[in-house]
């Protein structure tokens, strides 16, 4: 008997501070798959702050949280290594909602087959939640027209980075917001943003102002926090917002009050949130939009890479301190 | 030569008082149509909440502010008294945006002829501002379906009142938030709402709770106010919200904090102001929509008269004290 190592769910976040105490690190007996199964080794797990809303106590998420004692539920990179499935073979690369896990036993629902030519840090960053959701927030929420100015918080984030990048392909004036010079360079420098916002340095309404002279017609929503009610204020008449996340206030025990609602008439604005567990569905069409732009190299990423499977359990907290660079990604 | 009487806005607001200060009687002198014109004299004028944008100094609203020496901006009832245009005659019945004012001359713009044998209280009740208004934000923003849930604030209102019944009349469940007993026993009884809350009463949390067991699909915010936030804490996933006025703000110098917008992506709902000048050129689609349920007797109306051209400049304030029952409309 074989066994493999996994991380469970042992308790329920309560502060901005997810970290190794709410989880246990337990060792399993490796199965076998039985008719219609198949067993993946997984090489890449990928950490997304929707995980942070997953392991919430809160039952009216969008998707059923995970209990106290399963293993914790994330997306990842793997490779199928035993198959009793007529439609996986030993060697596919696949991805799916494999958990935080070094084995795991599928019939195959929502996993999809890769390219093997693509390396496993690109499909995480982009051909997976991060690229879908930039696609439908920005395309489907957000309907850009060229000319138009966008603003993206979490800028530098694995969603935000793209969806600015697509906006940019697009012909809209893009300004990001970040946290901390180094991001706020990369996004200009290297992504090609418009310009950059660090709010956690002053003055943070001044360049917004500066930043937009036109005004605001697509926000992209991924973080809350004050410099939501700047970027409101300076909303276009038909403005479109985009909710993506609300980072700023995943655990907040008292939520900071959002805008009123006298300009949201005023203007005609649309606000509207969304969460891709909705759009699975729709994740072939999605991706006939992303993949051309990708193709024509108008998309970069950068990898935060974490090492080894319990580093996952310390890795979450990095989306509420900031300090994450890029897509943060665990290697097995 | 023979004069007739006008009232022009001789100040800005600055504070929840709309009251004669603010105007200013005027005698002119009564032209003649030219070529192309025709004049009307006026029998009804509407007041309308909107009215209350116009006379603002904000400069970012949707329509251009009446100037001050202008004669105030209002919609109204009238008869053609001389014409040298085409397309209108002598007795014609007409509404349009005529001012406060007795006589005006027009060359037609923005004027439509009405049938002469609807009562003049029931066009500017139903088939004017308030009529449109509810059919655009129930019908686009809010997209019904038979067996949902809507709430709508400032229910006995002139658009309030038509909103609820076009939403029972399409199988929807339909509780209004209203000002005081009378309001309350008015909509539930008369116009066949299944509940009422008095939100000058307490408990406003604890009733909108009782009356809506299954959550709000739809929410119809004419008003603004504490009662938003409760409202919105109970919406239903894939909720769609109209905001279609924010009279508890208007005039504000702070405006109330609007809610946090995690319930917002957590619930994926749609948030959208409109106004109606966005939506003037769709007159006949919407009256497509409105008028069978007139005549199918699921409209019910009350006119709030007040008698004589001056009473326009007491009658603005009843909007902000909650005073007015059922439309208000000047007769002159």
């Amino acid at each position: 008997m074989t066994t493999y190592t996994a991380i469970k769910l042992a308790k329920r976040p309560s502060a901005k501070d997810i970290g190794p105490n709410l989880f246990e690190v337990a060792q399993l007996e490796k199965p076998s798959p039985a008719a219609g199964e198949f067993l993946i080794k997984q090489s890449y797990m990928s950490l997304d702050p929707a995980m942070l809303g997953w392991m919430s106590a809160d039952t009216e998420s969008y998707i059923p949280r995970v209990e106290i004692g399963e293993v914790m539920r994330s997306f990842g990179y793997a490779e199928v290594v035993e198959s009793q499935h007529p439609d996986f073979a030993v060697g596919d690369k696949v991805t799916g909602m494999f958990g935080l896990t070094e084995y795991a036993i599928s019939k195959g629902q929502g996993v999809n087959k890769v390219d093997a030519n693509l390396p496993a840090e690109m499909v995480l960053s982009i051909f997976a939640l991060p690229g879908l959701t930039a696609t439908q927030g920005l395309y489907r929420v957000g309907k850009p027209k060229a000319g138009e100015t966008l603003v993206v918080t979490g800028a530098a984030g694995s969603v935000g980075s793209i969806v600015g990048q697509l906006a940019k392909a697009e012909g809209l004036r893009v300004i990001g917001v970040a946290g901390g010079q180094e991001k706020c360079d990369w996004i200009v420098n290297e992504l090609g943003f418009d310009g950059a916002i660090d709010y956690k340095a002053d003055g943070i309404k001044e360049n917004l102002e500066a930043l937009t002279p036109d005004g605001i017609d697509v926000y992209f929503e991924n973080t809350g926090g004050p410099i939501q009610h700047h970027v409101f204020e300076r909303m276009n008449a038909h403005g479109r917002i985009a909710v993506c996340g609300m980072i700023a206030d995943y655990l907040a025990e008292t939520p900071a009050p959002g805008p009123n609602w006298m300009n949201l008439l005023r203007k005609r604005l649309t606000v509207q949130g969304f969460t891709m567990p909705d759009h699975f569905h729709e994740t072939v069409e999605l991706l006939e939009i992303l993949t051309p732009h990708v193709k024509a190299g108008k998309i970069k990423y950068r990898a935060h890479i974490l090492e080894g499977l319990e580093s996952a359990m310390t890795g979450l907290n990095l989306f509420f301190s900031g300090e994450n660079k890029g897509k943060l990604i665990v290697k097995l």
